[in-house]
């Protein structure tokens, strides 16, 4: 598959961090970026931007949820590319503060994605404002469509279309839930209600459909991808990079960086932390749950692999 | 998806074999039919069944490579059901001998799917047409499509096209080298060129793309589907039978005794036998090679996770 305008979006770093409370060490993040820079994606988010507190505090939660402007100097002026990504963070919605934000002109990033549920769009919209008014570029990324009541979320796209300052809106399989066939008809609807924005498209892997879904978007023509070294990501991870550019045709891209990272970094981190497809986000996946029963399975050492108990589990109904 | 045609054929036994040389214990095997009936999936592959000899062994080369009669009826008369499967065994040409099988009434089996590349397909309608006059239902499974010249294999399903005997014709992902849009490609050139056959399908999941790529065929109409439990098979494995019955929606399908399974067997096996995705198949797949680099790779203890290694050493051109 080649199309000029498909953009690769490496988020490692951010989705990977909700496994480890962004406690990635520095070397890593640095040698992740090296490897976006070689490999030539077209954006590198590094983590999250939200605000520090007592009971939000850097050391439990790792530097990569509050991104420091000299946080990212420290990983950016680590490396010197031509190809270097523009370089995205996340905001989740009220969990920010956009007045410790300096404008575009005055940070390294160059894009803001705002992160919401259906019902806080219109607070997602207002976020979106504020940092494309900051001179960012801008994606409002809706989560876990697939238990949202479609009335709502048509009401949600219908607004995010008439938001001039939303630059992407990002069609986001939250719980891993979609078949290729709900890939087509969710775009559809995010076409049909908000057919004045470009679209992107955020995976999760747990039927192991992630690479799948990320084709069956490319194909129904969205041009934003998403995707982690490893397929790294919350629970079941998300759609590897490594994957995705082999299938990707554009000359630019060069995957031997990324499988440089994966053998140095990443296949020790393995022994660390565990992410990618198994049995218990499987069952989580078809049945469209929000992943934090299997993440919890999978922090039992006892009952991890459970399977059956898990899927009986999950069915019960009270 | 809910489609009355479709029918499911459990391979796990025979492709979960080729990495552990069919040494199954009868334990196992009969856990797994038991799964099979009480999931009511429509065929059970138990095996292969080759010829022994002096340098093809049973006590080595396991009996579910040869599925003598004895065998299957320990395993069979084990369970009783009322949604039994068809039961299936495999041929390879040029490693059977169809005159040490009785007629289908005789015996216990319903089905025989022989297995070619395609320049045996005409060995391979051979043993089909015998096959068929001994009263059995008969596929011919042509391998690794991904690398044969399009006008042999052309010529191949013209020749199955002729054959009267030839029940299922498979497509058969043999290196995970597929990509839905060429699942696609292939399927309507099977239909181009054998439009008098039912097609099955075959997948392996070297790029995570197996249970994709089966409902890539499901949608493209194909009605025979190969899956095993938990995705046991060689290599990366095949498309995981829980996944697809999830996927599929015919009540008459039960995937909790899948679960089951998985949990009281599998589980344990997976410490002593390895399947599935990593990159090294991964890489593989999206080459378009055979497995026996990657299996080789994975087999060596020091470098079994170097992915950037064995990159560069599956494109070395000498």
């Amino acid at each position: 598959m080649f199309r000029e305008e498909i953009k690769v979006l490496d988020c490692t770093i951010r989705d990977g961090g909700l496994i480890n409370n962004y406690q990635f060490k520095d070397d890593l993040v640095k040698a992740t970026y090296r490897a976006a820079c070689d490999a030539a994606v077209d954006y590198f988010e590094i983590g999250k931007r939200l605000c520090e507190s007592s009971d939000f505090p850097r050391d439990k939660f790792g530097a990569w949820n509050f991104c420091d402007d000299d946080d990212i100097k420290r990983v950016i002026n680590s490396y010197e590319s031509e190809t270097r990504p523009k370089l995205a963070v996340m905001f989740d919605v009220g969990r920010v503060d956009v007045s410790t934000l300096e404008p575009a002109d005055q940070t390294d990033l160059d894009m803001i994605r705002t992160a919401c549920y259906v019902a806080d769009v219109d607070k997602g919209l207002d976020l979106v404002k504020r940092t494309k008014d900051l001179g960012y570029l801008t994606t409002l990324n809706i989560m876990a469509p697939s238990v949202a009541i479609e009335t709502e979320l048509i009401e949600g796209l219908e607004a995010v279309n008439e938001s001039d300052e939303t630059d992407y809106l990002y069609l986001v399989d939250s719980y891993g839930a979609f078949y290729s066939e709900q890939i087509a008809h969710y775009i559809d609807l995010y076409r049909k209600h908000a057919p004045g924005k470009e679209l992107g498209f955020h995976a999760h892997n747990n039927q192991q459909l992630a690479f799948a879904n990320t084709q069956e978007a490319i194909i129904r023509g969205v041009n934003l991808l998403d995707a982690t070294v490893n397929g790294i990501g919350r629970g079941a991870g998300n759609c590897n990079i490594e994957l995705l550019l082999n299938f990707l045709k554009n000359p630019k891209f060069n995957v031997e960086p990324i499988y440089e990272v994966i053998q140095e970094y990443y296949v020790p981190l393995r022994d660390e932390i565990e992410w990618g497809y198994n049995d218990i986000y499987g069952i989580s996946g078809s049945l469209n749950q929000h992943p934090r029963a299997a993440m919890r399975q999978r922090a039992d050492a006892t009952s991890r692999n459970n399977c059956l108990d898990f899927y009986n589990d999950c069915r019960d109904i009270d």
